[in-house]
């Protein structure tokens, strides 16, 4: 095992980790900016570093600050978290050659994943299907116009380092292509200093359902499971929960060992998750991308499957197998997680930083929060605006969202505004309560409620 | 379903099932002393109604208070949760004639397994077995020593009225059993009104374990698997686990048959709780007695079968079938639960009421709070010292125990004094560790530390 974990990300996460590290008696480092230093990572961390200003680009994602921390503080190893370099093949490199255990897959399989085009090229390869698309990044619009013909319209366009929703254009017609290509392009170039894109087929009201998948070095290659993760607004994931309401069982089966075979045959060390979109009719399903990292809705796999992934993480990492009762693991009743971001849903989801006066979590049977906040408490207005994670879990469905409003309801905070409000709409919608909802539910649904 | 539930309690309980009314749809009726005014299960519930004075005799313990502000209320149903009048047999029988239905076994039943006495004698006949003792209740002192002398010593003397540890002494030879005998019966006097005493040989170095058990009007007769109680104070459990670290498969299931048929033969109906004692070897068990209610540590039980037992609680009262997934559960992982108390461990447990100045309480996976007490709450002098209850689960015990340590290290109270040192203490020690520990080993371990 380590002698100590240096966290590299803030906010709830950092926390997550910090947690799992001292369940493992493990000492763990936090890294924080000079606006997280209230936040509650720093304060239960062993020790903590401070490495630069609030904005990301001061602090967390800065490689060199990050490894000097650790250096300092002796840590033998690097928990990225998700987000800022979780997914940076290069911060990957760097940690090894500092002697530095990155907590993830190798630096190889980062790139190779990361990059959509050639991780479309390795599904493809495993018998993983795909959307039909471009066979590579296009040249340029004409290049773009002449394979959305081939492939036929609606079309997705999207840049092969893009993430979080950027660079992603829908194409519904040939007449608006050109200018969707260019927005993408341009888009992608600022948020990644990469410009390149590439098209699919638009899957007409797809569910975005995701398997979680997991590797050690002793051979054994597993997933744990699926989230639905379609109820989102511009990308951005709202609700997700464990299992899908849309999977048969007979798809989910083939999707579980697809998603095994192809973590097996990349050899695939440490957590994983594979993206798929599926169609309406749950008959088919074709790989989106592999997140080398774990995911911001982990715990809905946690709670169903009665393991801890970030635990796992970390004794992967130090070479140890994942644990038998992981490897032996079978699902348990039903999971929901509710993001809770300091946004304003009654105001176009305005971000609200801020004072946080009081903070009052749910709790009892089947509630878990995680989150680094609490009353007194000032939200910074550099960062993803996510402030916890509201997980409830149950024994069917139907109790799990009974329970969700039931917590949600219970849930008190004064002096910023959250998507509460707004959870608790969806929540208690029939669609929801059905299971009868796809990845353009929310829009459909606010403008309909705006309209 | 029932209209409203009446909550005829206070504290954590008192708000446990007043969620688990919200998640069943039911709307329920909070009753408080003026004590409680601002205690969460009065602000979480629908209505609620102050029934009296902070003292439980001018409140919690009037039924006719409670009947009142049922019917002005319009619940058709009262939840006792546990103390107070929940093994009052009178009040279910005051409940039933006002076409009010109290939600636990018939007033028959609580009077027959009440009466310890009978209890024993009930288990006797359905092939469960007993310690050793008095055929009756003892006549008087003489009656007493004749007694003891067959049994051999060391003898307990017990109210037949008894629970909670009061109306208990024991006798470990003839010539203290005079004074021991007077003391218990005088004990059972001001408590219960009913000073009768009986005997048991007294088990050396026993645990406490307990199997949850559940009847319903269907003809389903289950039992839900053990708790170890053992880890107490002057009879007052600290710490409870699920599994229980003594018990053999072999022991488990002899035990699991004996609890199931115990509560088929006598056709119980809603939850129940039968104790016993387990030798030191984990091979003989002896029947103690049976609560006919709820216990505190439910919960761990819960965690563990992935069940909700106050919900099942009130289905089964409404004249539903227990769920489905509860007849068809299986154990998975290991809970502990702590009780956290308003008392000075470093002041032999001194109550410690008073304004709560800051409470935060831990979070994360698989960590559960079950506490109607906030920052800026007054514990009130009147009660119960518990303020919460922490309930740890994991896959295994010996995460389970890295979890309680972390949750523990985590739960920050200032302004009163609670017991969250010492639980750390008794986790951190190798015999917990060990699961090498019976009834004794708290009060051995307080001797030996303030010695």
């Amino acid at each position: 095992m380590f002698n100590k974990v240096l966290v590299a990300n803030r906010g709830e996460i950092a926390l997550r980790i910090i947690r799992a590290c001292r369940e493992l008696g493990v000492p763990s480092v936090a890294v924080y900016s000079e606006a997280d230093v209230d936040s509650m990572h720093v304060q239960l961390a062993d020790e903590s570093v401070c490495i630069g200003g609030g904005p990301s680009k001061e602090s967390y994602l800065k490689p060199d600050r990050i490894i000097a921390a650790a250096e300092v503080t002796g840590a033998d190893a690097i928990h990225p978290g998700y987000g800022f370099l979780s997914e940076n093949a290069r911060f990957a490199e760097i940690c090894g050659s500092c002697d530095i255990k990155f907590i993830g897959p190798s630096a190889d399989v980062i790139r190779r994943m990361g990059d959509k085009n050639t991780a479309r090229a390795t599904a493809l390869e495993n018998g993983v299907p795909v959307t039909p698309g471009s066979d590579g990044i296009l040249r340029d619009v004409a290049h773009g116009l002449e394979v959305a013909a081939q492939v036929g319209y609606p079309v997705m366009i999207k840049a092969t380092a893009g993430g979080g929703g950027r660079g992603m254009r829908p194409a519904m017609h040939e007449g608006e292509f050109e200018e969707m290509f260019l927005a993408a392009s341009r888009e992608a170039e600022a948020c990644f200093n990469n410009g390149e894109c590439y098209i699919e087929k638009l899957v007409l009201n797809p569910h975005h359902v995701e398997f979680q998948v997991f590797g050690d070095t002793h051979g054994n290659y597993i997933h744990l499971g699926e989230r639905d993760c379609s109820m989102q607004r511009r990308n951005q994931k709202i609700i997700e929960e464990c299992p899908s309401p849309l999977l048969t069982p007979e798809l989910r089966e083939r999707m579980g060992v697809a998603s095994q075979k192809l973590v097996e045959s990349i050899g695939y060390e440490n957590a994983g998750t594979i993206e798929y979109l599926v169609d309406e009719a749950a008959e088919n399903f074709y790989f989106m991308e592999m997140n080398t990292r774990i995911q911001v809705e982990h715990p809905i796999t946690e709670e169903v499957m009665g393991c801890e992934l970030i635990k796992e993480q970390i004794r992967v990492a130090a070479g140890l197998p994942l644990s038998h009762h992981v490897l032996e693991t079978q699902p348990r009743g039903h999971s929901i997680e509710c993001r809770i971001n300091a946004e304003d849903p009654y105001n176009n989801f305005a971000p609200s930083p801020g004072e946080i006066k009081l903070w009052y979590t749910p709790g009892g049977k089947g509630v878990r929060v995680d989150t680094h906040v609490y009353s007194g408490y000032t939200v910074p207005p550099y960062y993803d605006s996510m402030i916890a994670k509201l997980i409830v879990t149950a024994a069917t469905r139907e109790i799990c969202i009974a329970r969700m409003k039931r917590a949600l309801s219970e849930f008190k905070v004064e002096g910023i505004k959250t998507t509460i409000p707004f959870q608790e709409e969806i929540i208690d919608h029939p669609d929801f309560k059905n299971g009868d909802y796809d990845i353009a539910w929310v829009a459909k649904y606010l403008e309909e409620r705006e309209g």
